[in-house]
């Protein structure tokens, strides 16, 4: 249970970091969209490991296969199962995990769940399992963008006390790809590289916020009362490993201010669309889009898997000690960038579809 | 769409401000639980509106009747359906707003998505809507509280710039009832008190933020990888009216430390669970109940409908401006504090059922 | 659980024979469509008890109430919940059955499941229950018939071994309810209610057989691999009160055949529409509709609550008698009619809007 | 969109007939269950193609590989896929189907739904899809079997008129499995082989009816009202390809019996349980199990395609005949017993989960 995503465009997710492999199984995807593996392998080549030296260095091409769903190179409206085998796995690193709870880490509570576990690199825990994510979030992205010309766009905003300046409303994606922190603020970027740099040889870890745009996003989704759309992004967004907060537009600091001060104002602009003059709602009002630019900011803790010596306890409940050995990224926020995007992709095109579907 | 919510215990309100009425279906709901309209009524009046100066004047007793799936005060395993008839509608009020959008309110969205809208009382936008929830929540947390002991206590946290100190480990109902603000810090309430009653009569209004705690929440409720139970919470909470941010456990705090500070150590305490010695993960790792308090923040912005004058535009794009007349809470925390609750509850109620269904 | 019906289009139906009422909410309706309570009134009429000497004398009006998602005569899109009250309810009646089980009724089952029951009138087992579904599925009609023309006529195919003769590609609602039995055949609808007056008489019952035909559905519903619309209508179907069996196109008698025999070979018909020569298919090839009539039929087993002295057992599992008094029909068939064109509308209307949603 | 089934314990299929091969994720599975790939393979050997004289000659071994959800022998309660490579596949014998539509097959509605099809081995509309359905049964039965002694058989009770005499309360599988047709009646199914064999010889093809038995289910699965347990099973089985028709217990021929005559008498038996008389029921009441055995049939058309030549139209419309090249069963039944012990398996799984969650 839990590894279904979605109304109408509906994901399922399978795998585990070490055995067969990981995968997606994508149901009630649009007919007639040409899609290739290549353009699939672009965003898992942004979240696979090893891609440089501020990642875990385990070594995984991801390579994706599309096993159904697709006939000479276009989605035939059938289920498309995508399938990532695992490659670079070192069960051995893990005999030590197999008995002792990594502190903040999932070991304890899946134990606890299905009294069992798979502890071969932190099992269906590991964020290996968003493989399927962002092989799916391609396809949305592709159906948002050819619809209705959805750009979305998500960047590392913050990490620790480093927070870049960057405009939501033009970021690139090619200025987030221009380095491996993925923060379009190269400043920043590069004090966020020596930083990332330095905890990792003090086999320590880091944490921050990845702000997520997207724009021209059609108004009318999202499903009130439960459905709507800063709900459900907020799910897919604290679904993700290591999220510890969600803010929409204005998100906490917004009650600092009074309702006057908050309020975006309405106005009709050159063309005669009713536009708002601020964007503090973020792109929704009443959990409906309201075509301003949609944004959004996670928070991602500090990765859990850390070289460092922590106390902790077994399986049994002896008191131990653990520096965990493993490979495991010093921050995750680089690799998490397109696991954000997948997931808004994935929350718009399915309500994008559920729109067209009641509404017309 | 949109209006129901829930796997297992699965609830589906509808109604609007103004009409027939406002209720609720519980489908699902284990049977052999005593209930009685008393029981429910208790939320009820602790959300409805006119309960204190510094809440909306609308007159309404909010009076619940269970229509069925309760027999000889007990209920059957078959829907429960709970209605509270509107009464003190004044739909002349809303004139005005049948042609003007409210800004940050969900007016103009509404008619962008359904091409018609509700406009007495804000139709279904309203956060009347919400009385279904607050009567399914007071069903769920009596199931927590009989199957595990669970105790579910929100309270306003913050009312714009005003912190209150409050100790979620140990925090009471009855300390949050003491005061109208529901702020269990009686200093701070008083403040927060003179705050927005200032407020209201400048016509403006204000939001802060709602923390919740749930104790005594067994080990291995939440359901890997998207209905994560944080990410379920997340969900419930971004559901409800004016919500704008979540945070569970450290939060966008938690970003600001290395992993070494921010994970949580474990140990064995005298019983022989093993507990975590702090607990900045909230009470959840990797998706899963731990076994600690379960502690989340709702962010909430400062109410939307407003008697100051603002630039807005009609339903025909033409600029104008509206000084809302209608009744509404210049803050809605007080009020809002009764919902989180419920939300928090009907989560952990779904995923009670849903671990018990998987896991036995 | 189990309440709830469809996919976008979704009911959720509630209430017992006894109590506060019965009703339905539909989520998911599009907007803007026009309806009236006296339009629901008129199929909530067809099924009342009472209407005729051979239906049940219990005597209700099952007068309709719009509680919500309808102003100013239109649908907003919002939950629609229609609410009707029990009014001519004798629970004295019931007080031997809420100690005896009655044969092949649910009273034995619900108390295995549930551990209690309301046995007033049968409880959530009452076909009483179908008001909902009734209410819900004029809409699912209108719907259809405004987006596609779509017809849907259901009939009395046989009553025991009476068998009418009927043309599904020409029969009118008015054939249907042009007598009391709703056999379009007038000669045998006259021998058919001598049949069953007869056995009220005799405190006997029967069963038999409804056919529905729906006219004029577009090619393309169906989800297949389990949302075939076949599989869909059989639920449907089946989820009625006393079904035993459903058919599509040739059903059981088409595995007489061969293939050659029972395949429809396909033409081009004068305006261009690839169409078949026969229609054993019944409307639905590989799970989708093919433009065809959509023609089925459904067992109705002879009414389980008779007059006649069975044998039995009584809650505590005592060897008794039971002669059942309540108020019964001596044939279900009759009131099933306006139940099964409803079921079969909530299907067509339902995938008509996942065609919509994933095929544009 | 409709390649899920259930609620709990709910699997997605994909694959087609040719191209990467075809499977399934399992979500929901409890923990802890021990699975091997060979017992897996056990069912999978009887659903696959070419094992005797009378099913298709396509030789395929239809090997699964366990991806995720599996480790050390037993299940994880996270997501198990499983894959089944495809092999023998000819896709030059489908040249003249990518232009012609196969009378009574989904060519044609595959191509009004989606706008496009894969047309090699019939795609997605293939039997090949219910390797999925086999594989995720013999896991749900394995359930079932463990915590309930449940004993699901299903066997061939006709082929057109050739009707066998079976004992659903005794008969075994290894009777079922004792010839090639699966009908545990050898005088029967001798003279269904040579009839089976006789059709092939003329390019023609055979339907009949399976029947299927459930054995020792607990009481009290199925929720009504609209997933009663009937409703499931009908749903199920009528998602199988080439079904026509479903009964439970007494189905068509019991509209034949008057109330009297049709009714379960109750009884209670020397261990004190409450039991029927009779089984016209099927082993089910008011949508719940009683208890009884489940007994139920399906009716399959004569396969779809045959060597013969009909009379069809081209994808443009033009008027053409075909007869059919590619290799296919003259008769599905033999090879759709295991497909229904599948998916009445997965209905009862499910069910019993469900059950579990809400009733405890």
């Amino acid at each position: 249970m839990g590894s279904t995503f979605g109304h109408i465009f509906r994901i399922t997710t399978f795998g585990e970091s070490h055995g067969g492999g990981v995968g997606v199984v994508i149901d009630g995807c649009p007919p007639k969209l040409e899609i290739t593996p290549e353009e699939i392998q672009k965003d898992l080549d942004r979240r696979k490991p090893g891609q440089s030296k501020i990642t875990t260095p385990r070594k995984e091409t991801d390579t994706c296969e599309i096993i159904s769903g697709v006939f000479q190179g276009k989605t035939t409206g059938t289920p498309i199962a995508i399938l990532v085998r695992n490659k670079d796995a070192r069960s051995q690193d893990y005999d030590e995990i197999s008995q002792k709870y990594r502190p903040s880490h999932a070991d304890a509570t899946y134990d606890a769940k299905y009294g069992i576990r798979n502890w071969q690199g932190g099992g269906r825990s590991s964020a290996r399992e968003t493989i399927g994510r962002v092989a799916a979030g391609v396809i949305a992205k592709k159906i948002l963008q050819q619809t209705a010309g959805v750009e979305i766009v998500a960047y590392v905003k913050r990490i620790k006390d480093l927070e870049a300046t960057v405009d939501p409303n033009t970021v690139t994606l090619e200025q987030v790809e221009s380095n491996i922190v993925r923060c379009p603020d190269a400043q920043s970027a590069e004090k966020m590289i020596e930083l990332i740099d330095s905890i990792r040889q003090e086999k320590d870890s880091l944490g921050g916020v990845v702000e997520c745009v997207a724009r021209n996003v059609p108004k009318g989704l999202g499903d009130p009362v439960f459905d709507k759309l800063e709900a459900e992004l907020a799910k897919a967004i604290m679904s993700l490993p290591a999220t510890k907060g969600f803010e929409i537009g204005s998100g906490f600091a917004g009650t600092l201010l009074t309702g006057s001060q908050h309020n975006d104002e309405f106005y009709t602009d050159d063309d005669g669309n009713i536009r708002t003059a601020t964007n503090r709602s973020g792109g929704i009002q009443g959990g409906i889009s309201n075509g301003e630019n949609i944004i959004m900011k996670a928070a991602f803790k500090p990765t859990a898997t850390i070289g460092k010596e922590q106390r902790t306890v077994s399986k049994a409940g002896e008191e131990t000690t653990l520096a965990a050995k493993g490979r495991h990224d010093p921050c995750v926020l680089p690799r998490a960038v397109p696991m954000v995007e997948a997931m808004v992709a994935l929350v718009l095109c399915d309500r994008l579809l559920c729109q067209r579907a009641q509404c017309g």
